[in-house]
């Protein structure tokens, strides 16, 4: 059995009071050249059940240890059970962005059963043009973005036909043990627990104030000011390893509780555009995806004339996976903190101050241990730690408190070589990413095959227009297409 | 402001844990009478909203009582949002029995947000032969069967072209109070709260033992015989005014506790052919639905070879609703537990036994009060009771723990004139009704224009195939059929 890490307790712990805890994927898919001329569910059955050898995981269910003494453990469900987690639904017609949108935030919004393993799949039926879809649902313990692109990588295929999957070798099944069992395991493994976490401890509560989200948790700053007083003398060092964020986000209307209820909205963008507005402004891509972000959410603020002074603070997720953890699944995932120039007036400001704010938070991030983030988490024991993440999403949307951050923006990088699952070409894929209370807008961005498709997730409560952003974005592309044009007569 | 009466919040406390509290039904509707030869979500969703003045209840939510000093109360919701509680869905091709049994399955395994009116209305497009469909989810809570043939009413008209409904008169719209006005209305109301109780308390512990599930509460036979005692100087009689059934129930496949999964099974019956076989055997309609049921049920046991010696126990809801009582909205409901002869081997048996079996609990249920059912759960403070509900949930299902009954049976009386919704015609009604840990079986029947619609809900994990008791229900039919024309010609 495999013990869960910290951060996947997080993410579990984070779960519950109307937050979900998984990531998804919105795939469209060109269904003529399958056989018969379409995609079935017993088809995609089919297929998920040879491809099950390369995704051990997707069998993986939760049992926990009693009293809360550690973190759980994945064991094989020895009940697995396909037909569950594969499942069929519609859109009804005309099924084009609006339709799918509905049913998207609404599949979305339903969390995954903890008593199976944590994924669903949908191939969703009647889209415009003949067109089907798939949508994912994996919980974030069991996978972060960069194992995701591993997950889709096993399901999906190069060419048409598909491929040979080996079958299961040696005996992969590993039955729950009982309640009993848990706890002896547990008390075994105290010992050496109780050392991890005294080494782990000064060096992370040193740190955890740049912790997003940490200035909730009660007591946490000052332990952490007297935790640097104490490793000062075993460590030589005060410094943080991570800096914490300048200052609280402003107040904006998804600053508050979520309502349990999502909506996502879809916008695609040229790649080659992008890329060519890179070129002849001298920035990157991710600076790029950054200013047209902040374009589209200015658009919704001002139509809501809710736009903030300050800029919106961003969370923008970095793996911090090293390449000899890729295909061990699991979270390596961090994050930093960037100002999001929505309160500048002009799209050559908004670029410019995007690509100065992630230029100085890379630079920060790259000071740190690459695991700096993940051990972030270990430094309380399992209990308190859920305990503590409760009390952290009680406080979070409250009036009054001011956010640590407004939106999460993620730049998830995609496949660039056309992909196909049971016969059927994939289109797009397009990322849909969790909101939390007081963070009620998350821009996730993938590239694949010359596009770049963005997932716009919302509280519906709190945003109950995320095409308006969508609509902003595409406006914002436009605007700095015409600053490139004027670039290059500029430069020629 | 209306309180809640004990028996909602029996309701309300039942749900939750992987049960549902909601009652649905499923209507096909032929559109092609209807503008444009076809029913859109806008036309639902004027209609809906035409007709609210009719269905106060649809725009109350919960107001909850600070510390479960008392049962809560309905308030208007000053945020009601029509769009989110009218929606459209879709079934995959070919939108056959299959299909949109997989979809209200899923739709009804969902709770209902607490924060919202406690209603959903989903329009299902994509049924065969240019169908589609109602599917409306109601708690429990708000509504019993005979108030949901009201909301009926509201809904569905008497001709296409529907009718006009009068603007709300008055100012009905009641805020919800603040936590503190909730305690303060407590705390006055509580001397007359604790007179109600000391009224109740020696009536209803005597019968106590009588409420379905009773016998899991710790120490509540105890306190009925005490009680009994207690009575019998004040009252001169100590007979319990309901028998307690005779024994507990046998464990079958479906005695478990629930996953959170349902599935459901639809068969339509002939109205005609069930009172041809009534009048050729002598008996009533009731019966015969009691003998289909057996029959249906035996089946099933058979296949998976967990046919018991014994009959099951079926629960048999009976309305315990004055006239005076009908349009008031509000619960009330009780419930008989009768034998259902799955262990007898022919048709005529089971027939006979399920008259005898249905005779004998209308004598006994119709000696009682007819509020008795209801004030039932009236005896424990509401605190207490919503735990008692929780233990008895807790152990209900639990291996070695013998169910009071397995499975639900009922009769909803349906309309015998032809419906129409916003223009569309209405071809069936099915109810759609909930299981519970150890009871993972509901087989409710509705007649409608000379057809009768079973619904059969199921837990998933614990019968995933309910369309082998569609069957088995169809078969004993015709069994039935064929008993009645050899009675016919005995007779002639």
């Amino acid at each position: 059995m495999r013990q869960l890490t910290s951060l996947d307790a997080l993410f579990l712990a984070h779960e519950g009071d109307r937050t979900v805890g998984h990531v998804s994927a919105y795939v469209v898919l060109d269904p003529s050249d399958a056989p018969g001329g379409r995609l079935t569910i017993d088809a995609l059955r089919d297929m998920m059940h040879s491809r099950m050898p390369l995704l051990p995981p997707f069998r993986w269910k939760l049992v926990g240890v009693p009293l809360g003494l550690d973190h759980g453990y994945w064991a094989t469900d020895p009940e697995f059970d396909l037909g569950y987690h594969v499942r069929e639904t519609a859109v009804p017609a005309p099924g084009g962005d609006d339709e799918v949108a509905t049913l998207i935030g609404r599949l979305f919004s339903q969390p995954l059963d903890r008593q199976r393993p944590l994924w669903e799949l949908y191939l969703v039926q009647g889209l415009a043009d003949g067109r089907c879809a798939l949508f994912s649902k994996v919980h974030h313990a069991l996978v972060d973005g960069v194992s995701g692109a591993e997950i889709l990588g096993a399901m999906f295929d190069l060419s048409p036909e598909g491929r040979e999957v080996e079958a299961p070798t040696g005996s992969e099944l590993e039955h729950p043990p009982s309640p009993v069992e848990m706890l002896l395991r547990t008390i075994a493994a105290a010992p050496k627990r109780a050392r991890k976490q005294a080494t782990a401890l000064p060096r992370l509560v040193v740190n955890a104030g740049a912790i997003p989200g940490s200035g909730w948790i009660p007591g946490l700053r000052t332990a952490g000011r007297m935790a640097r007083a104490i490793a000062r003398p075993l460590t030589g060092d005060d410094r943080p390893l991570l800096e914490p964020p300048s200052g609280s986000a402003p107040q904006v209307p998804f600053s508050n509780r979520l309502s349990g209820h999502l909506r996502m909205a879809h916008v695609r963008l040229d790649l080659g555009e992008v890329k060519a507005v890179k070129t002849a402004l001298g920035t990157t891509v991710n600076d790029v995806i950054m200013a047209i972000a902040a374009g589209g959410v200015r658009r919704w603020l001002l139509e809501h004339e809710a736009l903030p002074d300050e800029p919106l603070l961003a969370l923008v997720p970095v793996s911090v996976r090293t390449p000899e953890q890729y295909g061990t699944f699991g979270n390596r995932v961090g994050g930093m903190v960037v100002p999001l120039p929505t309160n500048l007036r002009e799209s050559d400001e908004r670029l410019a101050a995007a690509r100065a704010a992630m230029m100085t938070a890379k630079q920060r991030h790259e000071a740190v241990p690459a695991d700096a983030l993940i051990d972030a988490t270990r430094f309380l024991p399992p209990a308190l730690f859920a305990q503590a993440t409760k009390i952290t999403l009680g406080i979070a949307g409250r009036p009054g408190v001011r956010p640590p951050m407004n939106l999460i923006v993620s730049n998830v990088p995609g496949p660039q070589v056309p992909l196909y699952c049971a016969g059927a070409r994939i289109e797009s894929l397009v990322p849909v990413s969790p909101v939390t209370h007081g963070v009620g807008m998350n821009i996730t961005v993938m590239s694949y095959l010359g596009r770049i498709d963005a997932g716009i997730v919302v509280d519906r409560d709190q945003v109950p227009d995320p095409e308006l952003v969508a609509a902003g974005m595409e406006e914002e592309l436009e605007a700095l297409k015409a600053l490139a044009v004027a670039a290059g007569n500029g430069a020629g």
